[in-house]
């Protein structure tokens, strides 16, 4: 073996130690001692800067969702499977129980801790999650609860909200799934974000399912992707489109699902150019992951994928402070350099599965580079879970564990997803 | 009123006198004699130039749905209504208890008279009349077995049918709702006359249902075929693509629903430069009807109508011996010369509409000319059904007063809807 591979196959070896210490000492420690509401059911996930639950009395569909996902993705992978597998359960009962709605289908966005409606709208983004999470779920446990709902969402959504003239799917909608109004309410956009999800919701339903039209919808949505979704020259993802796919201006919306990085006024600087890295890279491994589970070959999607990793290689990654960028531009430049966690997250997944596929003398120092961004300064040990927004340097902004809107979705599943592709990395090399 | 005008209301009082008589006491006389299978159930729809049954041990899906909304019209519209409306329940009998698939939803194409399946395809032409005739059937009868299944098929041929890569729908599947193979198969393929019957179904359904989902994927579908369907330079409609919306040549599927003019070989002359002066005009009243129920004016779409009607005027219209011809050129000249029921039968319906909206001593003279070959070529008075097909002069070529794919859905709905305009003609001349 030459001596870079045998350098590198101790490197892996040191992050597959350093990453299993994190999840089962650390992060999911944190999760399973405080998130299960006693008096409610479900999940509470709000957490401060000490992991001390802030009290907002609110739960939202997609946090739960989320949670059902990692606790049945733990539990599928073996991490501390019998408490994970129990508090999955726990939180489809509420969810079922408690947000679905069963005069007009699908999920409510948005309940108090007792499970009183706050917003009753539906929306795309939340629901791809319901499909994925509660998918996950079966596969983990067996419970046909699970895909049961899964089915029924995935049903709801292609009567609801596919768009028969332009492809696609629409996203805001009101309680009876009537389709939002223009601009801020969302009605006539059409997102990567939704649609790089429900690539990732029906991939874990087909797994499940094994049915035809899953399979199908799954095939359609990939193409969907790169036929309109793609930057056409640098495959780069971009953000938000008008019903026909003509690139629209970043807005934010009336219903947000994640700290969105907007001005106090809605507004965006480069609002028509603009792309995260992390949702890119996060693109490429899910894309990757789909295509495993259709047993279809990655041959006519490498190009693509490869121009990916590269542009977020060149720009994303900080080579003089560590980790991952936020966003920039499509043709090179970036517009905002401090550390969020999510894209580290996803980062640190999607380098090994590039190691495997492509090249792994040129990923995996940035993998090494990213990996230690995250275990030096995004972690925060002490508590167990990671700090949402960094300073490029390193220095905490955002201080919070746990929102609706953070929780565990990206750091439980990066350190699975991450563990999974080191060990294979680890063989590979022999 | 100028003499003109004058000359014209009498004419079209001789006309709507001519159809009234027609339609009371050849056309349904002949289906109430002798369509319902008294042994079975529903409707026996194969009968010869003299009336009598030929004995073909066959239902399809089609003719029964078609026979439903054709007795639902019959009976909303005041004709003989009592027996019709009678009809009309006894073929949904027939169609939910016989031909419904329990298993995996939707109708089967082909069934014997007893009931017992011989093709247990699922074909969406089939579909859209479903979801026609069995909200007719409800607005006819108030019975909400009728919208209650018209609103199942809407949501299987949601999760099935649309294509969520490039709009529109996939139309051949199998009995568990598997998109079919490419070519001859036809699960490649997309085309104008199940997206343009689609249509007409969606208007039912949404006068049925007032939905909003109804009303929308209404909307998008008419969207939808004037941006992919039609002759984007001329307005007519092309008859077949790929799932991209490519312009696929014309090619003859393994399920057929129509006497296709086809060589035996299955291909076609001018495969890739026809379109049917009858169909184009059958949409262009078809949409003006839609954009009526939606309560949506026809400003945005008259120069597409117009376009559709003066192109079916100066290419389609046979002023020499009279009547429809069958096929042609989109930038102009006629293919096939033969003289087919439909397209007759829906330019008697477009006509009036046309002069009511446009320019009545423009269009007045073609719907004479297409009423006195109806009347005196195309009817076979002694039997009270159409000849299906004549030679230019108006000899009949085919015989048959109906098989499963010809039946009474074009005869019948002509009278009836040719009938309407004429008295709104009538009353607009004053």
């Amino acid at each position: 073996m030459p001596r870079i591979m045998e350098m590198i196959k101790s490197e892996v070896q040191a992050c597959i130690d350093e990453c299993k210490q994190h999840i089962n000492d650390e992060l999911l420690p944190f999760w399973i001692n405080r998130t299960l509401d006693t008096a409610n059911g479900g999940f509470i996930t709000h957490f401060d800067k000490d992991g001390k639950d802030t009290g907002e009395d609110e739960k939202s569909m997609l946090g739960q969702a989320r949670s059902i996902y990692i606790y049945s993705s733990a539990c599928r992978n073996g991490y501390h499977a019998e408490q994970t597998g129990e508090l999955a359960r726990q939180g489809v009962d509420f969810l079922l129980d408690k947000m679905w709605d069963s005069v007009h289908g699908g999920f409510f966005w948005l309940t108090d801790r007792a499970g009183n409606i706050k917003i009753d709208e539906k929306i795309l983004y939340g629901h791809s999650f319901a499909i994925y999470s509660l998918s996950e779920y079966t596969l983990a446990t067996g419970d046909l609860r699970g895909i049961d709902y899964a089915e029924k969402v995935f049903d709801l959504i292609q009567k609801y909200c596919l768009d028969s003239h332009y492809g696609g799917y629409f996203e805001m909608f009101d309680r009876s799934w009537e389709l939002k109004g223009s601009g801020p309410a969302g009605g006539d956009r059409k997102t990567l974000d939704a649609h790089m999800h429900l690539m990732e919701a029906f991939t874990a339903l087909y797994e499940c399912s094994q049915k035809e039209v899953h399979r199908r919808k799954l095939i359609e949505i990939i193409e969907l992707i790169i036929d309109k979704i793609l930057h056409p020259k640098f495959k780069t993802g971009i953000p938000q489109f008008f019903a026909d796919w003509s690139v629209a201006p970043q807005i934010k919306f009336d219903i947000v699902w994640g700290w969105d990085r907007f001005s106090e006024d809605g507004s965006k600087g480069h609002a028509e150019d603009n792309t995260s890295y992390g949702h890119n890279v996060e693109y490429a491994w899910l894309l990757m992951h789909a295509l495993n589970i259709l047993n279809l070959p990655f041959t006519n999607f490498t190009d693509i994928i490869r121009k990916q990793y590269d542009h977020a290689l060149e720009d994303g990654i900080d080579w003089e402070y560590g980790g991952v960028f936020v966003e920039g531009s499509h043709s090179g430049g970036v517009y905002d350099r401090e550390k969020e966690f999510w894209q580290n997250a996803e980062m640190l997944i999607a380098l090994p599965q590039a190691c495997l596929v492509f090249d792994i003398e040129k990923y995996w120092p940035a993998y090494l580079n990213v990996h230690r961004f995250v275990f030096d300064k995004m972690i925060h040990h002490q508590v167990g879970e990671w700090w949402p927004l960094l300073t490029r340097k390193g220095e905490p902004i955002w201080t919070h564990m746990s929102h609706n809107w953070k929780i565990n979705y990206h750091t439980v599943r990066s350190m699975i997803e991450t563990i999974k592709r080191l060990r294979l990395l680890r063989e590979s090399i022999g």
